[in-house]
């Protein structure tokens, strides 16, 4: 491996366009063997109850990281490819209409990179696809605290003929199969009309903390951050992020769009003032292009958001590099 | 009519994309007889002078209805449906390129709706078919007061060669036909140049009270919902929301977009938080598919916003039955 | 049932656009008691290994069918629905991401009409819903002679990780399974490069009859019918139309577009004018409105080779009652 | 008038985005005076029973016929803009929703500029539009005959609450006025299923010869341009072009697609194959940009039948000068 | 030149829909001879280092201009067109694939409208084009103070094999050029990822002041303003709105979006709050119809920044004209 | 380098949509040694003087390749990948907005590549760019002998302000600049209406054999085949073929279509029923997905006949190696 390979291509001598499109234009490798982080597609839309098409979601998001550079001036100008060793492993496999064996093939890809100590980012996909990654990080890291942004809870049982898994289930199974800690876990941006009574109650009943929409715009993100850090407390974190926590007008390219939520901007504005976390994994998911229109900017927000969580990562590497936080 | 017709199909048994799509996967039904809320298609845009194709619109509701679930947890978690009987009439016939046929005939087949005392929830369609809506309500509950949410107020006389009906003028043919009462009647959004200098103070000359948007963003939603309520004095309400009312980024799907509005969630809110008014009637319009890219956001908000319109009625239905107020 | 729900809404009297899609604007029904022929939506796409979408496939061959008319002049004038009793039953129930759950549920589904005596006219969906119809009507009328349009042989073996069922294997497992009498069946409109050598015989090892596209226009139309008729030998046909046969010119809304092959003008006209067959059973599959462009091309040409096919069994009907060929 | 006001702006100069588009980048013109040919929008969509949006025609024509050239190497090379003084006279008003002052104040617009003797060329706009034009130009030429390119007769006498003017009436109107002569008038193009029995013969019934899809492919091009000569009696020709002629691969973009119908290179070949007829006026009808996709085909495809009926005229203006065909 | 030309069609008498576009359907001239201000195209991508196709960007701005209105209640019902002599000049030519040869030929067509006196309002194309107009208007008024609106400071030094002129560098061009004067200048909403640790200080390097958009979402509009108006210190500006400075929801159709930005009301309520300031050019650019989805709303929102920039310059011509500010 | 690496991703192992695109899922490879055809992207659309968008070109047909397999049957049966080493080797460099640097860029990549002996497959791309390839492929086999498929000639001389390198040159300056033999030379498919009378001879004047759509039509494919061979002459061919040179319905995604050419099917049967060609390079260009609609069916068509090419070249191999002609 030389040094030029792992380094993502400047857009200052080579046009965004110009190449195969990686994640921000890394180099791809078949192996995480050396890696900090670790960015891997998990392209499945079996869980997709609504729409379907998420399995283009992270060639989409690729595409469209093509546009981000590696400074954050959020986090006193870190260069996050000079913090850290960053790769672009590709897709882990699927099988198109079998879900279980899809869980299978997704964790299996996974297993391998999470054994080298390598932080995943998932990049979906459908939001089922979570529980694959949520299993090979909990066998490393054990049980996990999630901090999740979504617009729905992801807390419901069982789907149609009884299946277990798809993209409304995840949260529910990672508690269940002892994955998730969700006393030190937070959903955030919940939203909108619900299906039955103990809808209001059932991530609360299994032990997480919820903070609707509603709430977060009234209470303000200061307390939200400070209510975020004291909840998880220290622990590994895992960090979700479904694209429909924002209204659809920022995120039109999701599977179950909720209409009515925060902006782009003021979700980017609290994960860009998140103090440096232990993060373990990451997933950034329900992007489907089919919906995006020629603009593609679920996919760009996708990429973005990203690119904020591996800054944060970078942010707590520099920190216990220098012995001190960085904000 | 068996029990199982009165509700809606279960998203959590039944997928949301089998079927044909009626609003909220309520029953169609050809009479509205024994319902307390018809929704009513009004697929017109013959009284559009700009974009067409709102003739689409109320199956565009109605595809992405299937997202919206029966409880608001916005209104003590009412189930809608089990709280009124509703049901999804089909569409009112039209008559293309002919807009005074077309409005006989909407007008004819609410007529028929509004006697058997259903309220009714008109998707449009153009804003042209408010006043053939309006004909019938007040038909039966003699003038209403309106609450009007638009970023145009539709007050203009006559169009063209002398015609005097089309998307810009119900909210003047109303006042003088004696429909509305513009005292007791609100508008609510307007922003955007202007054709002459008569358009700032024709629809307060009418009698109308006039909230601009830039006056709502400087009150905030608290003072704007007092002075609403106060306006409407709990005479028969009649809600007419015109899509355009937000920005053209949450609601790209419409006519004549007004760039620079309220986002979905400060409508939302507002509708959320309005206490449960005596309404009549009810229209959502100027939802036009053509214009709404694959994500098909604005008929999500459309249909968002009937829910929340049916749940403000079912929580004015409750407080009657238990003898107080739900908030 | 009055006889005003037995006949579509004629689009002389009412636009084609009002009204909520059933096909053809006939009657929806919750049964298939009394009718000829059923229509019926299998919104699957489990089986899709490429694109996927074709679960929004029936509603969108509904929507287009506005466009169709009763009487057919290529069948001495026909008029179809007053020669069969037909109906538009809704969808099948699928169970996304689970196909082997999927499969059961729409068997189920026919299970229940074809034991009506009805014929079966699925409205796909991808392809590998039609080894749930095929298990249907076999189970009826015992193996049938498959008429297939197709650019693909769908007689794989496996997929992935050994999957049985997807969209590329319905014509080997029909076979197995003994729905389907390889002996009188006959594949055409293959073309495309291949997967493996075998690909080109695995069709012709089962027992099929073989047209490529290339045959097909070297020896020209009629000699293909004569082929055609001649193969099916006069026992129980099932057709199953794949709408990726035609160029892509002609059906862009595909999984699994193949360049280079007939107009729809070519096989319109082959269908036309074949004669009255003893159809039990069809499926007009593979129509993905998410990749069809705004003008719906595909799903317009899925509705009229639907209605075709219906023609053909209504001429089949009319020669029975008087005795005589049509044609 | 300087001269370079009469010829196109040069492509090989001036890149074909530059400028505000006027059809093949020709002046536009207050008025007809000096003229040969007059380019003339006609945008109005009253007459759509089905799609609407074909008020954007006219300027989606404009755009796209910035692909054309000047010279027909299909007539000898002829320099069409230096043969004939060609004009676009931009659009004649109408009134959306009002369909008889659409039709007046578009024939009080074609009345002007026919009686300065200029051919006009209506670009539309949907069918219904042709029947203004129609009655400027026989009340100047007399009964006109009509060379009438379509998939549907549009030979219907009224629509849904008993309308006499829609895109589907025109040429039962015209030959009930005195506009046409149906004995020297053919329709070519027929295909698909019919509403009713007598639409077999409905425009046989008024005169018309007509030649289905299915029968011109049967006879052959060369035939057909016999048949055509000899049925126009070298009388005044109109030649009215719906876009829906060819098959909806080549024309996504109209109101009521056919599927299964001529290429558009058969199309054009037969046009540029037609001797230099007496053409008195043309349209181009139902092109509907909403509907076309990004490559915007049907728009170009417009702008060619336009640009080779205008060859025509030029190649009879050459014929006329050097005293014989050009052919 | 008669009266009727100097005034846009009035959409009240002629549908939007109806005739060829210009800017706000004013009058196109060939000449700026006796206009106050001069709207020119500038169609060139040539400076485009992402996507591509804001060549069509001045006819997209022209087409939704139709929906503005010339009364502005943000400046006292200001009529803007019986304020300023105003008219659409149509395109300044281009060469695609040949930059330099392109901002000459933009330069010489804006020298020839500058030297009349008029301010120009260039309608992008990418901001690479800005460096020509910004020529012209700086040999007529010596240097500039700038008022940027970006959500990048586009003073790059070189790009790719060395190029200098890009839609990333006019604004360290026109420094070292001589024709900004940066003490006097401002970027506001800058954000982002960044290439170089050197991006964050480059433009205040050169002398800007900048306002990033967490600054502004921090300080208000209101101390925004004042910050502003104190900057540009009287002298003669120049106004250039790249449409990427707002959120990518509120305009998709850019070339280079960035997610997290403000929104279009919030852009909009600042534009209509500053005071009448000295303009003496101005451009909207980087507005690309390809990424713009079918509402295009971005094209909208720049028409409509246009129109207030022209309104600015009215209410600062009704001040001098009597001899006080109009706020 | 492993033997696994050498052949493409097997779609029946792994779904088609899994992983970062390369031209056929075969392995991405940095240098060309060791190849016998190498697939390489020339992302430039500087050379555009109509629709841009182009420089997307290379990765629309590597995305839909997927599509394809890696057995011909129109070569018996040959497997393309395991007669030849075939490999995608990402994009040549390009500089957005000036041709010249991009001409030498992309030139300097192909020497590079043909320097090693292997044959280069150039995905485009406008056609601009096939001077950069010819001036490579000349360098070292010499003049060669073109085979173009076009709907124009491409042998204009200069555009706009004189520039002498666009999509409309490449087959002026080669023969100008002793690329290309055109003596040797054939042009296949022209059609449309043209700019100058010299149009019309100015491709025989250079040289060239020019067979228009229409001679093609008349005299068949078997006929135009031989004339092909005949006119190579047995020297080494370069095949260089621009999308639009089928009618637009089957490659709408083009600069500049032309509306009335072959179909898809028809241009496909010419390329398989070729004999064995000495091939030394190639390029497929003129892929604008912008313009392509969802389906992709240009990006399809194109990697079709990229394929076909290759499969050409994999059936010399064989012949060579067998000593005798495959068909």
């Amino acid at each position: 491996m030389t040094s030029t390979e792992t380094f993502p291509i400047n857009s200052l001598d080579v046009p965004r366009f110009v190449g195969i499109p990686t994640f921000m234009r890394l180099p791809q490798r078949a192996e995480a063997e050396g890696t900090d982080v670790s960015v891997i597609g998990m392209p499945s839309d079996n869980g997709s109850p609504f729409r379907t098409g998420a399995r283009f979601g992270p060639n989409a998001i690729r595409s469209m990281s093509a546009m981000l550079r590696p400074i954050s001036p959020y986090r006193d100008g870190i260069d996050v490819f000079r913090t850290l060793q960053c790769a672009d492993l590709g897709d882990a496999p699927v099988v198109p209409g079998y879900m279980p064996a899809t869980l299978e093939a997704i964790q299996l890809f996974f297993d391998r990179v999470v054994a080298t100590g390598a932080v995943t980012i998932g990049l979906g996909g459908d939001h089922g696809c979570s529980i694959a990654e949520l299993r090979s990080v909990a066998k490393r890291h054990g049980p996990v605290s999630v901090l999740h942004f979504d617009s729905h809870s992801d807390t419901w049982d069982k789907y149609f003929a009884g299946e277990r898994h798809s993209a409304g289930t995840p949260f529910r199974r990672g508690v269940e199969e002892g994955l998730i800690n969700p006393e030190q876990s937070i959903q955030i941006g919940l939203r909108g009309s619900l299906f039955v009574p103990s809808d209001v109650t059932q991530s609360i009943d299994l032990g997480y903390d919820v903070v609707t929409w509603d709430e977060w715009s009234a209470m303000g993100s200061h307390s939200l951050i400070n209510r975020i850090v004291k909840r998880l407390s220290n622990s590994p974190v895992f960090i979700s992020f479904d694209l429909d926590v924002v209204d659809p007008a920022f995120a039109p390219g999701v599977q179950t769009p909720e209409a009515g939520g925060p902006s782009a901007s003021e979700v980017l504005m609290l994960l860009r003032r998140l103090p440096a976390l232990p993060i373990v994994g990451a997933d950034i998911v329900e992007v489907n292009p089919l919906y995006d229109g020629p603009g593609q900017i679920t996919a760009l927000l996708a990429a973005t958001v990203a690119l904020e969580i591996i800054a944060n990562i970078a942010a707590g590497r520099r920190e216990r590099s220098i012995g001190q936080p960085s904000d």
